[in-house]
């Protein structure tokens, strides 16, 4: 799946300011091909205003008076819509959406269309396209913005093809302590923990697997053993005099 | 999992049609509990305008002063923001957010922070989660607007809980402590490590920050931060007379 090869198409849009919107939506997750169907007014001012810096995706928008000029192409054609399906037109998620779009070829060309901000696609349109992806929603309240539904499903595709550099995900892991350097921890802790009294005689052993089972939970690093017995080190200062 | 034991936190917005869109995005997702911590401007007819019926969110939403009165209670807490990270905060992706949040107790109150429309969240303000988690993103162009990343979140969140409520089965954990039970151990902890001189004048913050890192990962539980402070007392005695 090539980014450049995905277009998104917004059917006879009402608002420039969705347009515009949808544009900086596209835009955060790499998005660029922008087709507008028979927008009411563009181009306009509040469309530059809520693209917000993606103004060079409406600069490059293809403008055209059909959704057949808009698929002129395209080899898989997805229909967004909350609308109830009384059709049968497969439906997917969003996720099962994009796992669709993966599946292709590369140079495959992909439509995502949004339809009209109140009254979406109509059946015949739903037609032009080989699924219906269907946003989750509040089944109360199902009420999406065009170019929040935009964002959503730009997301899902951003998941799948941004490459997600590891240390976005997993926190970076510094150079975590030896077994022998968390036991020489833990043993200083107990030693400090006796000298101030707090261990228990009836029961030494509690607290210290306590503060076992949290310190190991975390897997300290060595920077943190450091801290750690620094304190106790300082404590043992505090109280020789004692 | 529960969707109405889940807030999200708006941090110092600066426009009230973002208030609007993001309690629009809230409720098309399930969610409806928003605090808006120091909103510059609220309520206002813009934001009512924005949620396009979602104004019952609007009608709802707590007003406080401070990010910790918005974090009253709150047992996980997850920090959003497209800043890069100086600081080793657990770093997530909206997908691994939720099954943090689905993996606590149902009725643990969980809150979603959005930082400033410009400037996001500080490094300060990011110590108070458990979590960072970065929505990924076109490296050249990461303008999310406000709306949008809560969209994004709200979204995954509703993927779990609406899609598919009872096929996941997860771990659950001992009670954990609250946010300001949390909160009230670093000032304890902060306050012995000046008695007994530890932090340097220099750069006092350092260490608390690299102890808040090392506690927020392990997640403490309300007995851990009982011994904890336990101990801190117990110190605190015995450096008294010296």
């Amino acid at each position: 799946m090539k980014l450049n090869s995905i277009r998104v198409v917004l059917l006879e849009t009402s608002h420039p300011g969705n347009i515009g919107a949808s544009a900086r939506a596209m835009k955060t997750m790499g998005l660029t091909n922008l087709y507008l169907v028979s927008p009411r007014v563009f181009p306009d001012k509040k469309a530059i205003e809520m693209a917000a810096g993606a103004d060079d995706v409406l600069e490059h928008a293809v403008v055209v008076s059909s959704l057949k000029k808009a698929l002129h192409g395209c080899q898989l054609v997805l229909m967004t819509s909350a609308r109830p399906r009384e059709l049968d037109l497969p439906g997917l998620t969003p996720e099962m959406a994009v796992i669709r779009m993966a599946e292709m070829p590369d140079d495959a060309e992909i439509a995502l269309v949004f339809g009209r901000e109140r009254t979406g696609l109509t059946n015949d349109e739903l037609l032009h396209g080989h699924y219906h992806v269907e946003i989750p929603t509040n089944p109360e309240y199902s009420s999406l913005n065009l170019s929040q539904s935009v964002q959503v499903l730009a997301y899902e595709v951003a998941k799948q093809a941004l490459v997600c550099p590891s240390e976005l995900v997993f926190r970076k892991q510094k150079e975590l302590a030896t077994y022998e350097e968390t036991e020489q921890f833990y043993e200083h802790l107990e030693h400090v923990l006796r000298v101030i009294d707090f261990l228990k005689p009836s029961n030494p052993k509690h607290v210290i697997h306590r503060l076992r089972r949290l310190f190991n939970r975390a897997k300290l690093e060595v920077t943190e053993v450091n801290i750690l017995r620094g304190i106790l080190k300082q404590i043992a200062r505090y109280t020789e005099g004692s």
